[in-house]
């Protein structure tokens, strides 16, 4: 009640237009949120700063952003160790999707098979609950994008993307071998144990510049964010094509925009037909995070699968960071109306569970062993799914995600004709709450919003990225706006 | 009670010098535990048979052993689906503790510490607890190989091995330019962006034949066990050395087992001064376990380390099977009583946690960053970890493990001299629990234990491997001993 009332003086101050839009949705997400920011002492604060030197003994904590009071944040507010709320548009790098100590979750946490998942970790591969299909039917399965029908789980975006890989890879063969009843050769079998081919194939995957698809040997080697994601670590000689690099506003870049997808494509097919280690599969992201919110257009994606067919090469969706709601649809990809479904699409992060979707049925390797691990996932992750998936349904949490981010990027489109010089570039119109830009001096920007009472993220060399919660609401854009206008005003 | 009692009736019905060693371990570790199988059903059951099938539309079952009612699970017993109680040697692949359903870990699930972590997942590397600095002390830490004082925290056996593997080649390089404030030179820069020297060096892992270390791709390329955990993932071109073949029994084939380890040792060396892509680090398991658990002695270990050293190439041991408690000291490669430490050590399975110890602040990469992903590892795991050493130090496990085994192993000495055809190459002897024998098939062997109440696993091509929890005791011993007769008996 007390945050409902809160929530109502804040909309009264508003101007008409704004009430208008608040009155859909002035209802909290979250109850007893605070009702804005608080912010009591500089950034690091001292509690945290002395926390700090001793954690870094004994952890590295050069990449510390924020000491964090978990017990005291709430929904969309982040606590500090020195007990300064922040409002989060930055969510754990994307992936809390319905607010710090979400009451449901609670419940569900405390539950009896929560309980019994965390202190009794199955091998699923070998030794999976008696219950596990039902878990994944009410689960995973029930936001199982488009066109597929079957999960494989594991345990981080970088495994999901690396697992499906390999899947990508055993097809390949299996393919050329003759299909999954053509027994292994011997050469195979015992060239494999010396890495060599033909049992280690120097086969492909194609990846795209400027993407991310992880930090473990075999997603890194598809990563082309920064230097210094890759540098000192050995790497597959594996082909990048180019990104269509879009310019904004889009109205006035139709032409060079649709030219510039045209190129990517065409350089995507000249790898497929050339590169000297043929392209098993093309991963791509829907828009590029990591590398800087990179949009391209539906047509593009659709262009890209009829391509990827067209080859037989398989395409994977790395829907890590965009996946479950943030973009106004359930999966990203969902905003290309595709009628030949990806081959296999990826998830982590805001899923709190990770491994990737699937149909075709030979994307199961033709034998048991060659896809498999200690414990292929969690089912801690699949219950804590479910009910993060309940919520999301019953409160339209996707329609909310969508509303919102249209309401986010009017304000900002219209801050951006304010500022001219410092928001360039404003991206993911029609994405939902997944919205860059660009700003001179980005880092100091993601510095000061702290003493401003928020907490946002970059991405790539220039972008302040917006990472919200799906939990977010109009009146959180307000604060937000207004808070980047004061820092811009502070710069 | 009732427990204890059952147990001491067990007792009063073996020969005096078995019930010597009840005396000392009479107690229940686990109260309320099953006082031994009960098997109504064939194997697997019709429920189970039901369920499997529906099972594997969504998910690939090729590799289930068992469909488990981990509700009715408990301590060292594991349920099926069907309501047989098995006595539970392998415990999830060599990953489970304390047994099922355990009290104390209940509790510690049901803590508020616990919920919080499970629903508000941090960002370890950015956005790390308050408290992060003492929950590592308390838990991690606590268990820290001697010589370790620094702990990278991550998410399973391959991504902990990975993630060591990263830390060697940045340590590699930064070497080899001259320290850590030498910054990355521009083609170093531009061309890691390609996935090629020098910003991506043709470094190498060195590993031995019939290791394991994991199934991404970097840890594949160092995984050497069977051509199926292989074929068709393209791999590293990185040098394998042989690992000794170790005749039993040890006293019949002391000068050949020593000179198979210097011949190995000898081969490791040539490796590294000639292999083409220069090695930095050599990674070794103190028992090699998925390759058929291959033991070799402390003295081959230690030289290991001296060579290592020698050559100025980090020492990577991989405790994800061997550590924390079952070959009856914490961790496996204390055995070797060592000078001078490893540079890393990896942990996972048992630990319900994974990452690796390092002590060398050098290990730390001279930038942030670099050695980084978005959840790096779990709090709730580190929370476990806690309470789990807990009870190890309160209950004295690492002891009973070790007084437990060498019990087991007598027994499964004696019964090897009975059965000379049937049980070969008995190892494992004053290593705890960590004891596996070869036996004509062998796979024949592992299905019949489940009509005779035991789930026991395999490695290799013919070893069966015991991997009981660390509350498993002398009763225990006594129960799988006679099965191990009864199944060879029906064999």
């Amino acid at each position: 009640m007390h945050a409902i009332r809160r929530a109502s003086v804040r909309a009264s101050a508003l101007a008409a237009p704004q009430r208008r839009f608040m009155a859909s949705a002035n209802k909290p997400l979250f109850p007893g949120e605070p009702s804005g920011p608080s912010i009591k002492t500089a950034f690091p604060g001292p509690k945290s700063i002395e926390a700090i030197k001793k954690l870094d003994k004994v952890f590295d904590t050069r990449a510390l952003n924020m000491l964090v009071d978990y017990n005291e944040s709430k929904g969309n507010y982040i606590v500090d160790h020195d007990g300064n709320t922040y409002l989060d548009v930055y969510a754990q790098i994307a992936s809390i999707p319905l607010g710090y100590n979400n009451p449901e979750l609670r419940k569900i946490a405390l539950s009896n098979e929560m309980v019994n998942g965390i202190i009794n970790r199955p091998a699923l591969g070998n030794f999976p609950p008696h219950d596990w299909a039902e878990m994944l039917h009410s689960s995973l399965l029930r936001a199982a994008p488009r066109g597929q029908t079957q999960v494989f789980t594991g345990m981080s975006g970088s495994d999901a993307n690396e697992t499906a890989y390999k899947a990508a890879f055993m097809w390949r063969r299996q393919m050329e071998r003759g299909g999954p009843s053509v027994e292994f050769s011997e050469a195979e079998q015992l060239s494999a144990m010396d890495n060599k081919a033909p049992g280690c194939p120097p086969l492909s995957i194609l990846s795209f510049r400027t993407g991310f698809h992880g930090r473990l040997f075999g997603s890194l080697s598809t990563t082309r964010s920064k230097p210094i994601h890759k540098l000192d670590i050995p790497a597959f000689d594996w082909p990048q094509a180019t990104f269509p690099k879009i310019k904004y506003p889009l109205e006035e870049h139709a032409a060079e925009n649709a030219a510039a997808e045209e190129a990517s494509l065409a350089e995507v097919e000249h790898l497929i037909k050339t590169f000297h280690h043929p392209v098993a599969a093309v991963v791509v992201e829907p828009v590029q995070s990591e590398g800087g919110d990179n949009h391209a257009s539906p047509e593009f994606f659709r262009k890209l699968r009829a391509l990827t067919r067209k080859h037989n090469v398989l395409l994977i969706v790395d829907e890590v960071q965009t996946g479950v709601g943030a973009t106004g649809r359930l999966w990203a990809h969902d905003h290309w109306e595709l009628t030949d479904a990806p081959d296999l699409v990826t998830f982590s992060k805001k899923a709190q569970a990770a491994g990737y979707f699937y149909n075709n049925p030979e994307l199961r390797p033709n034998k048991p062993y060659r896809q498999f691990n200690t414990w292929m996932g969690d089912p801690v992750r699949a219950l804590l799914f479910r009910e993060m998936f309940n919520q999301i349904e019953k409160l339209d949490l996707v329609e909310n995600t969508r509303r919102v981010g249209d309401y986010l990027y009017g304000k900002l489109d219209a801050l951006s004709q304010k500022y001219p010089e410092s928001i360039k570039n404003l991206r993911g119109k029609n994405r939902g709450t997944f919205i860059a830009f660009d700003t001179p001096n980005r880092d100091v920007f993601l510095h000061k919003a702290k003493s401003f009472g928020i907490n946002i993220g970059g991405c790539g060399t220039s972008a302040v990225r917006l990472r919200p919660m799906l939990i977010f609401q109009e009146h959180h854009a307000d604060i937000l706006v207004d808070a980047v206008e004061k820092i811009l005003k502070a710069m």
